[in-house]
């Protein structure tokens, strides 16, 4: 396992971390290593999630609709302020399994992967594991 | 990894694709093979979800209930005209790993696996990759 | 594979099933196992998820957004009354994996992982499943 660190800039936020996740791979797995790779994040106020990374308009919109949907302040029992935030992290989840073909993050062509912060700014923290796929050898 | 394509019919509809990734699993693997089968979905406007196949209505329900939750306009920045799609497939998520013993997906008794389109029609594909269960031998 | 039952006590609920889940690692596998224990839901109207188990107000507060997000009567066609909890399970999804090292779940600090019924009581089933990391040896 591998784990890297994210600042997250803002309270409500999702951080592009395709970059940190591929040095993941690059730097613990042999160069011909096919799979997945699993992303985790062990916060509960937080998430991960895979989406369009090239206008950013696209996060922003993802974060304005679940606020949305989500309100800060709706007659929550939680008392820590940020029950809206724990929510939203149940909607996207908690982790995510990407492929990876000879060493490299196989995204679609559009995707990004990204921490999703809804109760920061905060140092958080992801956990990264390689699993390997069923060998061509043992395949039909 | 196996690929193939889905032709999603209408703009929002869910696809049952539970006949080819079963297909996926028999062509790739021994008939021994058990694990999990891992379904991604490359697009940032779709995605891949578990629910009921015997009743149509609940896929219609359940694209019904998010077209509710996420209008499709709601003053969004991004320009494409398509950011709650977006939103959708981030809250139903672009990966799913499912049950697989001895060759054959091992769902529960009503679960179909759905190819989730919110930005169609279109010719979709979707990524298979077969990951193998820790072997007997190798249990406690 | 290992199977466990949970029985759910009333119609929308979050049973924590940490150790449930942590009891099936350790019989299943050896006391150095390392890499994911893959947690699936066979159900169309429940799911898997994992969020705060230190305050049980945090459970019950996701439980209340949902039914705010996805009300029981909103004009669905499904005639089973339940479509609401189709599209609950749909949102927080089947299929989950954690870490796990050294036969250990590796869990964020306030991590549990639950079992959420939307359509409940009743005696559901949970299904778990192994999967190794890469081995170091085969590390870069």
């Amino acid at each position: 396992m591998v784990e890297f660190q994210v600042n997250s800039p803002t309270r409500e936020c999702l951080v592009d971390i395709t970059h940190q996740i591929q040095n993941a791979v690059t730097t613990a797995c042999p160069p011909e290593f096919s799979g997945l790779v699993h992303v985790y994040v062990p916060h509960t106020t937080a998430a991960v999630t895979v989406n369009e990374g090239a206008d950013p308009d696209v996060a922003r919109d993802i974060i304005f609709a679940l606020a949305r949907m989500v309100p800060r302040d709706a007659g929550y029992r939680h008392g820590e302020g940020n029950a809206d935030a724990h929510v939203k992290a149940a909607l996207l989840g908690a982790d995510l399994s990407v492929p990876v073909v000879d060493g490299h993050l196989k995204l679609g062509m559009w995707q990004s992967i990204f921490f999703a912060d809804f109760d920061g700014p905060r140092r958080r923290r992801v956990w990264v594991e390689f699993i390997g796929a069923l060998p061509s050898g043992m395949r039909a």
